[in-house]
């Protein structure tokens, strides 16, 4: 893996890159499709490169326990077995494991847990999660990490900082010892909860490692927008100006640009997808529910901002009554949409940074996302 | 509307022909993708369209109820709603009236019903559906039918077959008297359940209302098959041959190619659909169950010998994860396929009646189809 920085925003933390992995070249500031079953749901990959996806992010826990990664590795690979050519990156499962799984202990040595699906007794260690991804094929693995719920106490957050550290230095030595380091490259995750000097202190000690990437984990879970903001600014100030840097799950068109500004380079939520689905369209006027009455006679288009097949093709009237009437269309065109939004919601934002005017535009971007659910009690 | 027999198969009552309708030219044979509720399920009309579907089935029933037929028409129409350009049939909604809502009451007048969404209190007559249809755009509209399910004693039949009839003359009648007959043409229903000579009365009298099409409904319904190819000879050596003709409900490979030979044109079914949403391929080998163990490790495509985005794309073993962990894309890329192959088997089928091999063929294909079904027990 390589990573330039092309350009930095003067009046902001906002960074223009761009990655180059084993699959290809992606964007940065890059927003990542999450394709948790080697799916991004509803879509297929053509779909996602049209709406121009440069990287997905597939899940480490579920495609463990099914299909198995060995048999993705026979099946040759994520790439092949998904129909994706262009970059993945593998988280390391260590979420799913505490939030799905019946955690049944976590020790210094790993995670046991019993699998959501048929029960049976499973454990991920710093070094078999590693394994796994290397299988599959990933073009970005991730360190298995501990992430505490939020809110949390300071000493829980402290003893999980501890053993992200501890299992990211064994990821490490896994990764280098592995013979994959050249086809699948190794992010560390810090984490620290919302404990300002813990999340320095997990900063430090994964920069000691000297990784080619960082994530900042365990954060979008809950607390405070602003809080948020200022721990990506607390840890970004000490990460490495030329290594990319990856705020797991956040989402928000806002959060984005707040944390885009404070230096953040990738981005990974499912948002688009989840909301697709559930009939929330997320529009250049702001977010709208499709199930809304208001919606029954409109001719208009979701977001007449947009050029993907379902806005050129759909009025609101007809994507209504596909979710109206339970039709698999209408969640699919409408997580079409919300892809398609977020992708040119990062190309305008990688322009902007590029010409200088990242301020500007996100200040108009956001009075106009806001604009509508400022006035309007009908959108969510 | 306009129908011309191009050719006729001399060895058989195989006719290749075109419908000319408002909205488009149709080759006949033709399959119609069943669109219910104004969707074929998990698909866009842009895939129905690569797939070569000339025409769809749309649902009078489902559309009137949910979002009504006024609103289709203020908001320009069933092919401007549903982003369909090429040819619509309606079916006047008959048989889910019959067989999805709380029926209260049928008597000469029409059906009454209990709306299966809201329990509300309906009523079906003969001018309703015409109204309904024209109001949608159709351009082929149904006549109101009364369909027995099968079995059914000849008395019932007789009785159903006399309403038939004369639900058939008021729609004709309202039909004329809307304004639309241009723009939407009527095509009668036969019934007469599995008794011979009450078929031969249905044709009789329908063909006396000089209609510009005419269906056979009240079959495919349980009876067997070479019971159903009879009856399909009996009505069709009355019907007139410069009309098209319609059998409603037929989609197995097997009965579309038996009763084609037989001089059908049109045909409609819920089977690739269905099957396709339920993990069933239509392969020129047979039909394949996705979910199958033994496709756990198949990199082949579906069908080989199959040109669609799904074949072209992914592995069975993919496919089947995709139905094993429950995604919507697996429905989805099984639908497609199944779309493909039915436009595939008659543009095939129509080429061969073209060529005088209608019968060759025929034999090729159903020996290929069904070569694998009769040597494993793995396939449905």
């Amino acid at each position: 893996m390589r990573f330039e920085v092309l350009k930095t925003d003067p009046g902001s933390g906002a960074r223009r890159g761009r990655l180059l992995l084993p699959h290809g070249e992606v964007q940065t500031p890059v927003f990542l499709p999450v394709g948790t079953q080697a799916t991004v749901k509803t879509l297929t990959p053509a779909e996602l490169e049209q709406a121009g996806a440069e990287m997905l992010v597939c899940n480490t826990y579920h495609l463990y326990l099914r299909p198995g990664h060995e048999r993705i590795r026979a099946l040759g690979g994520l790439h092949e077995f998904m129909g994706w050519a262009r970059p993945i990156l593998t988280d390391s499962g260590g979420f799913q494991v505490y939030s799905l799984a019946a955690l049944t202990r976590v020790t210094d040595q790993g995670a046991e847990f019993r699998s959501h699906v048929d029960g049976s007794r499973q454990m991920f260690t710093p070094e078999s999660v590693v394994e796994v991804q290397a299988a599959m094929g990933a073009d970005i693995a991730m360190c298995l990490d501990e992430c505490p719920a939020y809110p949390v106490s300071r000493d829980r957050a402290e003893q999980a900082l501890v053993r992200t550290s501890l299992w990211a230095g064994r990821c490490r030595e896994a990764w280098l010892g592995s013979g994959a380091a050249e086809a699948t490259t190794l992010f560390g995750i810090a984490q620290g909860a919302t404990y300002p000097d813990l999340r320095e202190r997990s900063a430090a000690e994964l920069i000691e490692l000297d990784l080619p990437g960082y994530a900042i984990g365990g954060l979008c879970l809950g607390e405070p927008s602003d809080l948020t903001y200022e721990l990506v600014s607390t840890v970004n100030a000490l990460l490495p100006i030329e290594r990319p840097r990856y705020l797991m799950g956040a989402g928000y068109p806002e959060d984005i640009i707040a944390t885009v500004g404070r230096g953040v380079d990738m981005f990974d939520c499912v948002l688009p997808t989840r909301n697709g689905r559930t009939g929330t369209a997320f529009t250049s006027a702001g977010r709208l529910v499709i199930k809304n009455a208001r919606h029954l006679d409109d001719r208009a288009p979701l977001d007449p901002d947009c050029q993907c097949y379902t806005c050129r093709r759909f009025s609101r009237a007809y994507l209504r009554h596909l979710f109206i009437v339970g039709e698999a269309l209408g969640p699919r065109l409408l997580t079409l949409h919300n892809v398609w939004f977020f992708q040119n919601l990062m190309r305008r934002l990688r322009s902007a940074i590029e010409t200088g005017e990242f301020a500007e535009w996100s200040g108009s971007f956001l009075d106009r996302y806001r604009s509508v659910r400022q006035t309007s009690p009908t959108i969510e």
